[in-house]
This record gives C-alpha cells, structure tokens and sequence, in this order.
C-alpha cells in the first residue's frame, strides 16, 4: 500500500539519496554550522550585475556540484524540481534553462525543499524516472526587496522577525546506489501532503506563528497516519518557524501529547548565532535545504542518526495579499528519512 | 515500464478523469467556446473588494464545480495541485486554504494546467492517492496590473500581445470511474515532461514566440519517447501560443517534418472572435484550463475524438527579469487522453 491515511504517501522501493550539496553566505557561515556547508558566497552577487544573477549562480552551483559529487553528468540528474522565493520562480526558471533537464517549477514558500523531496521521491519510487534532482534556494538581498524594503534604506527589524537565508540546497534522489560515489545509507521511506492551516496570523513579521500550527498538523497526521510514535523519529526537523514559531510548536505539541521536546530541532533556530542578532532566528526556502544538505543527511549517512522527519514549513501570502490585510497561510509538509546498513 | 526514453512517463494504470469544471469571464463568453464554459462571471470581482479575491472565488466555483458533478464531498477529492499566475500564487495558496485538502503548490506560468495534470496523473497512477484535483486560473484584471500597466492607464497593446484569459479550470482525476456520475471514457495514458527553451526572445508583449520553440521540442520528445507519430492522434493541442505563436510552431513542425496541419489547435487562438480585437489571442494559465475542461475532455468523453496530445505553454520570465534584459524561457509539458469505451 502506497497510501497511509488521509495524506501520507509510502515510498514502498524507498528511493536513496545519492549525493546533497549546499551553497551559502556569510552570515551563514559565521553561524553554528557555517563549517559545514560546501561552498561559502563572500559576493552577495557572485560576480553577477544583480542580485538576482548571484541567486541563480549560487543555486546553479548547488545544482553542480550535487551532481558531481556523484560522479554523474547533469544529462543524467534524470529531471530538476526546484522553486525559490522570487517572483515567477525566476531563480530556478533560469537555472533550469542552463541545465536542459525536464524541469517541474514549484511553489510552496519556505516548505519548497520538503514539497521538491516529496515529489521526486513519488518519480523515483513509481519508477518515472530513475533519477530525479530536488532542489531549493534563498536569498536575503533579493528577498529583502521583493517583499520587504529597498536594502539602502537599512530598515530595523522587528523582535520576532527572522532573516531570509542565503543559501541553496540540491539533492540528487535515484532507484539505486551508485557504485563507486555518493552516499549509500540515506533512504526515503514515506512522505506526508502538508494542509493548509490558518489560525489568522496577519503580522508578516511573525511568519514563524503562521507556520507553526500547519508544522503541528503535519507531524501529527504522519504519526497517525503510519500508526507511528514520535519516539520512533531520533530527530524531528522543521524548517524554519525560528525561536517564536518553535516554541509555539513545543506548546502546541505538549497540548497534543507529543513530546517533541529533546528530538525537535528547527532549521531557522539553529542557522545563526544569538550574537549575530537576527532576532527569531533565520527563514527562506534555503534555510531548511542547506541545513539538510549539510547537516541532516550527512547525520544520516554516517549513521549518527536512524530515522528523521524532516519538514519544510512555507508561510503562503504575498505583499499584496498583506497589504489586502489576509492573514497568513502556513503549509508544511514531511519527509520521512532512514538510515539504512 | 514507466519511463519512456528522455522524458516521458507511462501510466500503466491509465488513471480516470472523472470530471471537470469550467468558470469563464464576459469576454470569454463572448468567444466562440463562450456557451461551452459551465459558469460565467459578470462582475470581474465576483462580489468581492479586491479583483485577487474575485479571482480566487472563481477558482473555488471551479474546484466545487468539478467535485459536486463527481458526486463526492470536497473531503474525498485527494488532494488538489494547483497554480496562477499571481506572485506566491495566492489564488491558489488561498483557495486551498477553504478546501482543507492536501495541497501542492505549482508554478509553471501557463504551463501550469499540464504540469498540475501530470503531477496528479503521476500520484494516482502509482498508488499514492486515489485522487487528484488539477486546477489553474489566471484572470485579465489581476494579471494586467500586476505583469503590464495599472488597468486605469487604459493602455493600448501591441500587434502580437494577448489578452490574459479570464479563467479557470479544474479536472478530477481517479484510479477508477465514480458509480453513477462523471465522465467514464477519458483516461490519461502518458505524459512528456518540458525541458526550458529560449531562442532569445526579449519582447513581453509576444510570449507565443517565446513558447513555441518549448512546444515543439515537447512534441517532437513525447512522439519519439513513445515511438509514435503524430497521425497517431486526432488533435495535438497546445496551451497558448496565440496566433502568432502558432504559426512559429507549424514552420518548426514543417522543419522538423511532424505534420501538425490538420490536427493542430491553440487554446490562445480559439478562445476569442478576431472582431474582439485582442490581437494574438489569449493567453494565461486559465487558457488552456478552460478549453481543456469545457471542450477537449467533453470531447473525448463523447468520444468525438479518440486521442489528444495536450500541451500547456509556459513563458518563465518576470517583470523584473524582463527589466533586467533577459530573454523569456518557454516550457511545455503534454499529456496523453485516450477515449475508451
């Protein structure tokens, strides 16, 4: 059976995870975990003219260097699904047309990394494809003026705000290990759909609240769904709902009688130092794919870690729908990560 | 085998569509489909404050439409895949906030209607789900202000421009036919995923010629996957190229010696009268969605043609990669109906 429950997809040939690679900035690796990105952008343009050039450079990279590390050529990546914050998805867009792969666009805000796995796992798993590349990426320069304020006019954050990561994230999912390269221990076992929830958050300063209550909702549907138990997870991972949104997780978990407490780690917590002050904590769609890339599945392969859920969280409104005075949509949805001998 | 040659993915299991709906503005009506469309819309707010918010209550008519004429409650569609045009796809995003459905968010500018089908197609045939509701919309007021001109400048459009249709679509798919309501006869047999094409184009105002080198790259990919030829359908559909557009891909089809004369429509061409004055036609994801809901899965249903390539067409630029002087990348993905008794 392929199917658990009312949102929850078995990947019954459980697809691997041949190779993951991460692209970052500085803020980034002045963090926690900055030594464990592959790459480290000192130019927020990477030589480009724009912003939005460095962003595409920056996850055509990922893309690259994914790909290499397993010793493949990008002819046989086998299709890309990839999105990114910007306007029309330009990022991937323009990055898919660099690399002639059948290309799937998606959007799904921050949650876009999870929603790219999930998928790619789906073609991997019913034997679509033999491969498949997932991918997500952010940037803070091109985020900052999309939905915030011109970067020149050095705006204040507010407390519970968080800032757009610089970073991307691929990885390269197949039917099969590949004999001499890449990594050999990483499965996907099971995926579940995130809803949409909306408990009528409507300060876009405070994205980790909206995000919060769909994070519950998902993780409580997979372990219904699959008849599991938090306990059975060694870490459960969301993307980015920062120092605020992770604490209304826990409460509402604890209401839930999940006890995520000593196994929950958020992306967005853990990407930047207190002292770097970014208040809650960071965001963006490549917060949850470098921290995936470069801390989660590498866990996973060397064994330190058996089983992650690992769930990207999207909050789904735009600056018009802001200025519309909407409240704010959050998704999340769930990947189910093993390790295997 | 599910995986046929560069791109192309085969249903073994031929999933159902079991239904579709159709939800139309004035100008549509108005055009030789118009009587065709299951609702039209008068107002271009729908009772709503904004044109963002009559856009997305448009989609929900269609969404309901498509499952109320399945017979089933909204809580037994599946899932819903779906996407717009508008930045971070709210009408999408905000619709599935109503509907409380699994949800996916797709951005593949016009293309959308056949990337949403295949994903769907791609879930229900490998067992994943056992339904899938496919949809996207786009509507002339919310696009115009947001790609072009404030609709109070009253601009004048260009020679080769279209007109962004007012629309939307939805299609219900399912592992097996529903006992007493919905289409029986139409199933989905294989899809074709788009690779990016860009020959240079950098004129917004003609996407057709932006999109048409993707089209016929599809075509010829899903035709050469299968081992079949382009007799081997009765109509090959594309999503909206507009008139001008279409003539770039028959001059490429006759380069390439596929055959489309006879067989050819454009959802861009047909969907509004030359004396309406909207130069090259329409465009928008609703498009294509439109004509497939209203009158090509009608068709097949009756079994007025056996079996139909179709193809929606996206161009993946955006205002501000436009003003930054990129060129616009075309994508096309197709997929296989088949009539069966």
């Amino acid at each position: 059976m392929r199917q658990a429950g009312s949102a929850t997809l078995v990947f019954e040939n459980r697809p691997y995870v041949l190779s993951a690679a991460s692209v970052a900035g500085k803020a980034e690796a002045q963090g926690p975990y900055g030594r464990v990105f592959d790459e480290i952008i000192e130019d927020d343009r990477l030589g480009e003219k724009t912003f939005e050039q460095g962003e595409r450079k920056m996850l055509l990279k990922a893309l690259h260097r994914a790909v290499d590390r397993a010793g493949l050529p990008m002819a046989e990546a086998g299709c890309l699904l990839a999105g990114d914050l910007l306007n029309q998805i330009i990022t991937a867009s323009y990055a898919a047309r660099e690399l002639d792969l059948p290309y799937l666009g998606l959007y799904g805000a921050c949650s876009t990394m999870t929603e790219s796995l999930l998928l790619g796992s789906v073609l991997v798993d019913g034997g679509y494809r033999s491969r498949a590349l997932c991918a997500a990426c952010s940037h803070f320069s091109t985020a900052e003026r999309q939905y915030r304020f011109p970067l020149e006019m050095g705006t204040t954050a507010p407390p519970h705000s968080q800032r757009t990561v610089t970073g991307a994230g691929a990885v390269l999912l197949g039917d099969a290990p590949l004999p001499h390269r890449g990594f050999r221990h990483v499965r996907l076992e099971a995926a579940t759909l995130g809803r949409v929830r909306d408990l009528g958050i409507t300060d876009a300063n405070n994205m980790g609240a909206a995000m919060a209550p769909a994070a519950f909702d998902t993780i409580g549907r997979h372990l219904e769904d699959r008849g599991m138990n938090e306990t059975d997870f060694d870490w459960i991972v969301t993307g980015d709902l920062g120092d605020f949104g992770s604490r209304m997780l826990r409460e509402l978990s604890e209401e839930g009688q999940i006890d995520l407490e000593d196994r929950h780690m958020d992306c967005g917590s853990m990407i930047f130092r207190p002292e770097q002050g970014y208040h809650s904590g960071g965001s963006g769609c490549g917060c949850s794919a470098v921290i995936l890339a470069g801390h989660v599945l590498p866990a996973l392969e060397r064994g330190a870690v058996k089983r992650v859920l690992f769930l990207s969280t999207g909050a789904l409104m735009s600056p018009l729908s802001a200025c519309q005075v909407e409240s704010i949509p959050g998704i999340a949805h769930a990947i189910s990560l093993v390790f295997e001998e």
